[in-house]
């Protein structure tokens, strides 16, 4: 696949690098006296200089030739220059910032680009969506690779969703320069069961020679691992156990270790490398998931780079894992994730190598930050209205609330897990009050509602979560995977109505409410989902909102997070949707109140 | 690049591979009970059996579940599995056999696919010849991936070809399927000075996002490897020091170590990988160039895998320099290169690892080759006439080898080395007899007359080369690098007319004379450089056609391979074309005669 995310195409430039590595021309940028971290033949070697002209690398080693008038010199004794980082599986959305904003927050910690999965607009807004995303990016330094989202929505039949996907929408995407590759294959029942439109999808990635991305969750390391790859998925970000680790490296497939914000898998998953004398060119560090909160404090792909080492991982592995093995999985090895010559001049100059402490990030030979900060301000974009307003929703009414009912009945509510994405189904006697069933605070059952807010049809969900250990007050978001409808929950309908009003005005967010008085709010105008402000002005508004959860009385770690996950109709066990109560263990609706309990 | 090369493609099989993996569907054959040599994490494994549907593996593991009715199940207990080689460099031509016959050759030694640069056939019938060949080629099992000759002629301007190859011929065949990057560009003088058509060969090349092949041949690891590399160039084999190969690796160029018939540098070479400890992913095992005598005694990669753990090369990485790092070189690692699923089904059986002994081989999952015999019969592919009738040129006389000259003059006479691609320049003082001057066998001077063959201009370069240690006799060849026109060299006038019209006669060969009779003749009647005839019956050929060189007095090894180099005008430091004697250290003709000795 031909990169096309480089200043200048190595194409246009070959000429001009052998003038340069030859001494005939001055090169643009020298880097002296720093240690190699050569991912290539993984040695730390001194000697080697770097000469950088038309954004790339034309000479490594003696390149004193290369230096003349114009050449800005710098010396880096005592530090480490290494290839800057590539980030195999992220969503930009889970920052909740706009991929300029994302980009100013993650290039200081010396990432270089990214394989993002837009899925979460996608579901908003479309393709549409996924051009906006993109042209957001292009303004910045950053390279942002794109896999077009393979699964809107995630769950077809059982929610509705912004937009949908299919193989010709797939197949478009293909023909366009920033795409290189689907993203993460998530319906792999559909995959494992020979499902025509799910494969065509994947043949209309393969066909045009980019790279199909997976999504593996379940722990099987036999016929279903060696199905959901013979199918030509190339990578996969799911494993939670060493051995599924290992066992996906060892037939072939790019095991992408994972370590975000809210998923923790490396001190397990680490071990498919440190316990097994293996060759480790099919393993890569990702982040998946990354909050604002640890784009500020912890970092972004150095952070899981001080993570690996860690957990016992040589530091020069490490950032291999970082670096060539991820261009490699894109077959984009011939151009990025190496300091060699003819590849784009994308590097980092560490201050400690075991720590990975980032100190200067050259893009395409440029220095784009250095200390923490950003040294260049990418051009803002402004999404356009389209992308601004997405909640077709009028104000609700406690009316619309409304679950009736008679007597004593057995309701099926959904019961979260602290810290995990799955859920229990919890048939629980409920008795209706008024003719109809509400919240039941001091038991920890709260009502919960999403109401669809793509195209306006009226349908609202209706049911019960528990395990949020809340008992008064109200929460509401339009972060509810994979749909992002308007999602709702609380002890009172008094409160839950203010909730979801308040962020039917502020064009979508994140919102918690008590006795009428609203205690923090994240707004999210972008599709719903994202916000141009800074990461650190993210990273205070959402503190302020995790606060006012504490508050509320909820103990759980990311709370938001396990919120939104509640209409993911692909997690087991129970899930509300805008269509209403779903069982996903046999994939049918199910209704609220069991007649035959 | 998509990979043309596998019987289907994978966007055609991936349902059934899913339903063979899961079990629905049976495979088409089993492998059970093997040590798996698996090259993507470097471990040897067992109880990994692999299940093979559609000619692609779909499972590896316990595949239990996809044995059924029709499957066939072999029992490699006490094997090893490993996947079949690749060859990331050679020349068909050079075995002088046909690609069909080469290809029975190689492939019971374990050969699944070759990277081939036809540039013999080129130089002598252009893209037809290319396009031949890869009929020839199509016709057999072996995945036969095609580098398009980059330097056609070698060094324009002081010699004759059949064709030229230009920018635009390279960008026509970079839309072939069967093209999967650039032959090894030998003009790196051309690369290290930014000569514009030199570049733009490059550019074409890169612009198909294919593989630029590489010619590096001097020591030189600084200023011109760089340039060299920084121009795109992501292969060389022709490192001959343990640094130069190693300075190469560690500038991301895939160093392919070569062992071939008549050039052995893995002695040398295989220092880079075990004299330090560095990752080997940037280094490939080839052959180059490979006498229908070695792929009879030696064999083909076996040999060369043998060879690199006599070295000290474990063998597991020594198989990975011939699986999965030629395939991660074209960028064809997603489907070519490991036991994987997903992958071809090109595998082999060792029955003994250290010594990389090969007994079953399958490609595209078929069992092609057993105990090392060919199990099927490719079709035969008889090559055009036009590729037949290369030899544009009339029968000789005397007349036509005449160099006049009077009295006693300083002459440049061309010396040979034994084993070595070089030449000496050596005034010598001859003189005149009867109006000519003459061969001088008592002094191992012999004539050597270059006949262009292609467009019947009459060209003729006459000149003296010594160092054959032949007194009485002649010999003739159009096995010329790298025009392959008729050249001849000989002690008399007489046997060397018999020689070349002997040539004539037969279509082009290789032929030695004495006294008016034949002692040794391999007709090569295609492009006067290859013959379908079987690989043994080219090597009887050829031993009897070295016997005969004995026989005149000529101890050089591989003497016709040395006479072969006598006109290629890339090589220091004089060579005679059909265009006269040229000066290769200043790129000019050379007067045969010194005036000002």
């Amino acid at each position: 696949m031909l990169n096309k995310f480089c200043r200048v195409p190595l194409t246009a430039c070959t000429r001009t690098l052998a003038d340069v590595a030859m001494g005939r021309k001055p090169a643009d940028l020298v880097i002296r006296g720093a240690k190699l971290v050569n991912v290539c033949t993984k040695e730390l070697l001194d000697g080697y200089d770097v000469a950088v002209s038309c954004g790339r690398i034309a000479a490594v080693g003696d390149v004193s030739a290369s230096v003349g008038e114009g050449t800005t010199v710098i010396d880096a004794t005592g530090k480490y220059l290494a290839p800057a980082f590539l980030d195999g599986h992220i969503h930009i959305e889970s920052s909740m910032l706009t991929a300029r904003e994302y980009a100013r927050a993650v290039i200081p910690h010396g990432t270089a680009g990214i394989y993002y999965d837009p899925h979460e607009i996608c579901n908003v807004l479309g393709l549409d969506g996924v051009r906006y995303m993109m042209e957001d990016a292009a303004k910045t330094p950053l390279k942002a690779m794109m896999t077009t989202p393979s699964c809107v929505p995630a769950v077809p039949g059982f929610e509705d969703t912004g937009a949908k996907i299919d193989a010709a929408d797939v197949a478009e995407t293909m023909t366009w320069d920033g795409c290189v590759g689907l993203g993460e294959m998530m319906n792999f029942p559909g995959i494992l069961a020979s499902a025509e439109p799910t494969h065509e999808i994947v043949a209309a990635t393969l066909a045009a020679g980019k790279t199909v991305t997976g999504h593996f969750s379940i722990p099987d390391t036999g016929a279903a691992l060696n199905a959901y790859i013979a199918a030509g998925v190339r990578c996969c970000h799911e494993s939670t156990t060493e051995m599924s680790a290992l066992e996906k490296m060892r037939r072939g497939m790019y095991a992408m270790l994972r370590e975000g914000s809210a998923w923790h898998d490396l001190a397990e998953v680490a071990k498919a490398i440190t316990r097994h004398t293996v060759d480790s060119r099919y393993a890569c560090l990702i982040s998946d998931d990354t909050h604002p909160h640890t784009l500020i404090g912890a970092g972004h792909l150095d952070h899981i780079v001080r993570r690996a080492v860690e957990e016992g991982i040589d530091p020069v592995t490490a950032i291999q894992m970082v670096t060539i093995n991820v261009a490699q999985c894109f077959g984009m090895d011939a151009e990025l994730g190496s300091v060699a010559p003819s590849k784009c001049a994308d590097m980092v100059l560490l201050t400690d190598l075991e720590t990975c402490k980032v100190d200067e990030v050259f893009i395409d030979g440029e220095l784009v930050a250095r200390g923490g900060k950003m040294l260049v301000t990418p051009a803002p974009y402004r999404y356009p209205d389209a992308a601004r307003n997405t909640i077709h929703l009028s104000p609700v009414t406690e009316k619309d609330l409304r679950i009736p009912a008679a007597g004593t009945v057995h309701v099926h509510v959904l019961e979260v897990i602290p810290g995990r994405v799955g859920s229990y189904d919890r048939l629980t006697e409920m008795t209706a009050e008024g003719g109809e069933l509400r919240a039941d605070g001091e038991h920890d059952i709260l009502k919960a509602c999403v109401f669809e807010r793509h195209h306006g049809t009226g349908t609202v969900g209706r049911g019960f979560v528990k395990g949020f250990g809340i008992r008064h007050g109200a929460l509401a978001q339009t972060v509810a995977h994979d749909a992002h409808n308007l999602l709702v929950i609380g002890s009172n309908d008094a409160d839950m109505v203010l909730a979801v009003n308040t962020l039917i005005e502020c064009g979508g967010g994140l919102v918690a409410v008590r006795d009428g008085k609203v205690l923090g709010l994240v707004p999210l105008p972008i599709a719903g989902l994202m916000n141009d402000i800074s990461a650190e002005e993210m990273d205070a508004r959402v503190s302020a909102l995790e606060d006012a959860w504490k508050d509320l009385g909820c103990t759980l770690p990311s709370p938001f997070m396990t919120m939104a996950l509640i209409p993911l109709a692909c997690l087991p066990e129970i899930r509300l949707t805008n269509r209403g109560l779903v069982d996903c263990r046999t994939f049918r609706f199910l209704p609220l109140i069991e007649e035959k309990p």
